[in-house]
């Protein structure tokens, strides 16, 4: 039986429309058309010239050949090219996926391939790469931004100028949304620990809603002026490129992270907002007292992918840095989950407000559910913050899938939930808190040591810049934890010092065996590379055994 | 041909959940259980209580015999239940149907008809009218809530007591979100110039993208207080108790609007927003000076209706206000187009800005288009400021339609867009502005005459506090203009006086040819009753005929 509420009331043209971020690009033109946009150097653009670009560039990829479900590929750092391409290649209902300018060719060739990229736009600091890559694939339509070194341009003797292809757009091109907001936005390739990377596949809907909870959570006002420190390439930085055409606000655009550059375009430009891996921030939270000069208004941060140590934390609070911890991953379009500030912490010491907001926090403002449950039952833990479970989320802000892998897909999404994979417990107060992705574990003697609990005890040594703890290979012991750590400018300690420190608060059976100083690989994002380190270790061991 | 974008990737449980505002509430419980949700004399409540009370109601409701897609009516002032029954009705998957209190018996009979309600929850202080409603409806279910007067229960024999219902329900009932965004969460009866009023029928999905609109327009922090001078019975409140979930703000709750409270409310419980009708906002600017002080803090509010007068806007600025000026109508959730304020108009005068502040504006945050637009051809009209066209909105925050009435629903979405029935112009710089509500269009000597300009310019006139203009029959002229006036406080003025103040604004074919003083008939909403103006003329003239 048809409900009276239903009868003659459908869906029409008039009151149901789908959910796309290029939306807020159209809005923030027609109403703030005159305010700024971009800001990149010298270079200045409005929000009318930014939407007219980016009408262009997909008027402009259509004449190429590229349509509807089409995906352009791009290898750009945090320039303007890369905030249009967000504009303006899904107003045409072409799929963006953005690279990570520091692979290497053949892993290029590998995504390009596997997201049939019909065109590739490239940055001429990557042409190296870029050339090598595209070299493999002669269909590849090229597309050369060259706003540092135009001369580049030559490597690509197929290439198109990004310029004359944006001149060569029509206008007045008319775009439309998509007719479903399921249909894909990006493409964004994630790897995992073992295989090839896995294309994890963005919907309209979700990176309209997702782009609407970042201001959510910053309570951001019209008109933010947000600094491009986090790659776009990553999660499509985390949605902010969309998020800022939401408030009509500006994206300062950064070629590539300095932290002398960032204090100076915070005081000139008057940023209020950006966001950073752990390692942007500490290399901020520990700059020279005199780069911060002259800024006086406070500025909004939020930091992912792992917690920020309470150093780190009381520092920026020092410095006017409101810090906002989120968790996520890129199969829920960056931050899904933020350790939400509570008044009722400020009796605490900053010690313990500090721990409280290492932790991964509550769902994401219109993301439905964050759980921690058993991943064969799916049963939430008891939240007792000592029962571990995987990390589920559930809700609109969750990719549509991962491209071509129906058995990853299917997996993913068992039971109804999308399995992080990582390992956590439920605090008494709603709060999850990661003990260890699930691959960080160390089973030392049959016991699971968790690396994230060493690694912050070392983050209490006040000589400890940077730590990560992983599982050594010991023929007693199965595992043991073996530290790897960057020292403070100028600071001094022993490996006994810090084993005597690490004893006040770790049982025996955790203590790191082996304790290594040095600078310690990290991704383009800032993420400290395990897993190269776990490959060294056994490099070690083999050498040692042979 | 399916798209390897969609292949293998369609909606699924984990990653596509209905948009329903019900969810603010639960996240607000979850994540801000401890803070207020609720404010109302010396009632506290917390997010947690509220979220509790909204279950067991949802749950007792369900026990009683409601079901989704069945109607709840309301008859409540802005007391605490009004809140909850926003939150613990479409927990249900029922349909909130809100009316007015100010109804005659036989207008309730109507809509409870109509509507096919099930339950009417009623305020003890309309008990009078409800009784006498309630009495021809032998099935229906009644509801009193006695916070006031807990004797007048005793007038409903049948009624249940609202706390004893809530006490009956199950606090842990698992509510589920509609499995349809598209469902119905409120029913709006809204009355036209002729016929039965109108059922005007929300689904979840804009009640949703509405309440988040309301945030971002106001640039609105988490935890804002928020004074109910609005009647929550009109557009559910504007959808601002969804908004104040989706914030974890505070409800303050007034029974009814007396400006001295408001002041002391503000000062006293920190208020930080409210919306009113130009009538409350008119009554707070001409407040007494000391009934505001000791407050120190700005205070942002909304005025929809009627454009607000310069005067008033100067006064709200100077008394610290900060007035956001909205249009919208019932059909599309209250507000759906905002004066968007541009920091360009600094530099010009008051006068000036009054003037630009005073249009309807653009389309609101998540509303898709608000268009002027020739009714028949569907084509926009020039953006000169002159040409007079039908303003039409499209996108998710306009209705499902009329409850059974095809009619007038397939009338209202003529060409794939909403048709309001008010006239108006687009401007140059994208700015639409009312003209005229059709039916206030004065037409003198075969010459269009708009009432708001009129109005406008007795407005101007210092001694006018409010001023409507009808159109008035007329032997000679088919009609002219009467103009009926309220006076400020002490203030005096001669109807010569005011004929020659309007000459330096007016061409003399629009001089009223008719000026009246006293008290204006007002809507509960604080809206003039021009109907009824025009109908005191008909008969005044019936009887000079007669």
């Amino acid at each position: 039986m048809v409900s009276m509420f239903d009868e003659g009331l459908e869906r029409r043209e008039a009151n149901h429309v789908s959910l796309t971020p290029v939306d807020f690009v159209a809005r923030a033109a027609q109403v703030y058309g005159d305010r700024l946009a971009i800001v990149y150097g010298d270079l200045r653009r409005t929000w009318e010239e930014t939407y007219e670009r980016a009408v262009r560039l997909a008027s402009a990829l259509e004449q190429t050949g590229v349509g509807r479900g089409d995906t352009v590929a791009v290898l750009l750092p945090n320039i303007p090219a890369m905030v249009e391409v967000h504009y303006g290649v899904p107003m045409l209902g072409a799929v963006l996926n953005t690279l990570n300018t520091r692979l290497d060719a053949s892993s290029l060739v590998f995504m390009l391939r596997h997201g049939e990229a019909k065109v590739f736009v490239v940055d001429s600091e990557f042409s190296d790469v870029a050339r090598r890559a595209s070299a493999e694939l002669p269909e590849l339509k090229v597309v050369c931004v060259s706003d540092v070194t135009p001369a580049e341009l030559h490597r690509f003797p197929r290439a198109i100028d990004y310029e004359d292809l944006i001149a060569s757009g029509d206008p007045k091109y008319m775009w439309s949304p998509p007719t479903d907001e399921w249909e894909a936005i990006a493409l964004n390739y994630t790897s995992g620990t073992t295989g090839d990377p896995k294309g994890v596949v963005y919907h309209h809907r979700g990176a309209y809603l997702n782009a609407i909870s970042n201001i959510l959570e910053w309570d951001m006002a019209k008109h933010a002026i947000y600094l491009w420190t986090l790659p776009m390439f990553h999660c499509n930085g985390w949605c902010f490129p969309w998020t800022i055409a939401a408030r009509a606000g500006v994206n300062v655009c950064l070629r590539r992270f300095d932290a002398k550059m960032v204090y100076d375009l915070i005081r000139e430009e008057n940023v209020t907002h950006y966001c950073g891996a752990p390692i942007v921030q500490g290399a901020l939270a520990n700059a020279p007292e005199e780069w911060r000069k002259g800024i006086t208004h406070r500025v909004s941060t939020m930091v992912a992918g792992a917690a920020p140590s309470p150093t780190v934390i009381a520092r920026m609070e020092e410095i006017g840095f409101d810090l906002t911890h989120v968790y996520g991953l890129t199969e829920v379009y960056g931050p899904a989950a933020v350790c939400a500030r509570q008044e009722r912490w400020a009796t605490f010491s900053q010690q313990e407000i500090a721990q409280l907001n290492a932790r991964q926090g509550v769902r994401y403002h219109l993301q439905r559910s964050v759980s921690v449950m058993d991943p064969d039952t799916l049963a939430p833990v008891a939240n007792d913050g000592e029962t571990v479970g995987e990390i589920m989320f559930r809700g609109n802000i969750c990719m549509k899938g991962y491209l071509k892998n129906e058995y990853a897909t299917e997996d993913a999404f068992r039971g109804g939930w999308f399995h992080t994979g990582d390992l956590g417990v439920m605090m008494p107060d709603g709060y999850i808190q990661i003990k260890d992705r699930s691959k960080d574990i160390i089973i030392s003697g049959g016991e699971n040591i968790s690396s994230i609990e060493i690694e912050d005890t070392l983050y209490r040594h006040p000589a400890v810049e940077v730590a990560a703890v992983v599982a050594m290979p010991d023929e007693k012991w199965g595992e043991v934890p073996c530290a790897f750590l960057e020292l403070k400018d100028g600071a001094n300690v022993s490996v006994d010092e810090l084993v005597a420190h690490c004893r006040l608060f770790l049982a025996s059976f955790k203590l790191p065996k082996s304790i290594r100083f040095g600078v310690l690989p990290k991704t383009s994002t800032g993420k400290i590379q395990k897993g190269t380190l776990r490959t060294m270790l056994k490099q070690e061991l083999g050498r040692a055994d042979g």
